[in-house]
């Protein structure tokens, strides 16, 4: 690569930081010379901090959540219902759920969607750690929570008929109106699929 | 400050990362995970260039430019014209003007601009060393290269009055229509100057 500042330094820094998925090189520059203006603590508690989280941290043996031991806070919990397993496509995914405070099951984290146009098939997915601990365990329930798009519902669809041999009930996330949205600016195949499933308006309560 | 995530090492890469000027938790949050999906060599470099970039640079005693060593490598490069410094606003404007090819004279950094919306005054800059620089060297011309902002503006009149005593030329760039822009979209205040310093179409050649 051609080297465009006069500070090897600072030309790695460069190069390193515009890595960075949504970082140009305009950017890691306006990062770099930001972190030269400040005191040298500061950057140096940032590289040290992006080595540890490197160095340091793994993922789950049991549900691919990423972790600090073999096991994850959330699995090793004795307090949660280990007979649910929620099916989430990333990491991220398991925070959302987390912070709504609705959920007391386990995960399982698949690492990505079933995306033939991305060449992502089901093997590069934990899917098949996902049958057998289906399988092993005492589950009562599979929650397939993946996005409602073409990826996710052909994921949630391989999911189903893999695990279709095994005694378990296999739900999915509701689709329907997002909480707060308008009418008028809902498409039609949420509508429709919120009219077909729709609920009781007395358990709304209940459930609140 | 609350712990979001399961992971301290995680919490603190997210803290470190989201003070970035920029970055706000998410993107932090999404750049460590990122950095997660990445082999473990990807994280430790970037996490070392940054602490390197930390350690090793520092500021070249002569015009406050960026330089791993004392002196940086413009101000001791013998081939340049040391008669004549360019006084710019920062070290992006010094990469600014190389890039240019244009210039083989020397630099001042001044290390921003006076603003006294900002509380920034004449003492935060490198003004004093400036003087100090031109009243001892053998200077025969100092380019004054700010912005052609009421900052910018404010900053050049000072350094202007604050040479004043010394026998130097004292210059600053050209206003005018950029290059590549049309009239029809070049403010009033911008034509008018160039109209008032219009130059000899011929020298046009000669300089080009």
């Amino acid at each position: 690569m051609e080297q465009e500042f006069s500070s090897v330094l600072l030309e790695n820094a460069v190069s390193q930081l515009s890595r960075l998925p949504g970082v140009g090189r305009k950017t890691a520059l306006r990062l770099a010379l930001h972190l030269l203006r400040q005191d040298e603590q500061t950057g140096v508690e940032l590289g040290q901090s992006i080595i540890d989280l490197r160095r340091g941290i793994s993922y789950c043996t049991c549900c691919h959540n990423i972790s600090e031991q073999p096991l994850c806070p959330i699995c090793s919990d004795v307090t949660r219902d280990t007979s649910v397993i929620c099916v989430v496509e990333s990491v991220k995914d398991v925070m959302s759920f987390e912070r709504t405070g609705q959920y007391r099951g386990l995960y399982h984290v698949l690492g990505g969607l079933i995306s033939p146009m991305d060449g992502v098939g089901p093997d590069a997915l934990q899917i098949r750690s996902l049958v057998e601990r289906v399988k092993g365990g005492c589950i009562s329930e599979v929650i397939l929570a993946l996005s409602a798009t073409m990826e996710g519902e052909t994921t949630n669809f391989y999911i189903f008929r893999q695990l279709g041999s095994i005694p378990v009930k296999i739900t999915q996330l509701a689709r329907g109106v997002s909480v707060g949205n308008e009418i008028e600016y809902t498409d039609e195949v949420t509508l429709g699929r919120s009219l077909v499933n729709r609920t009781l308006f007395a358990d709304s309560f209940a459930k609140r």
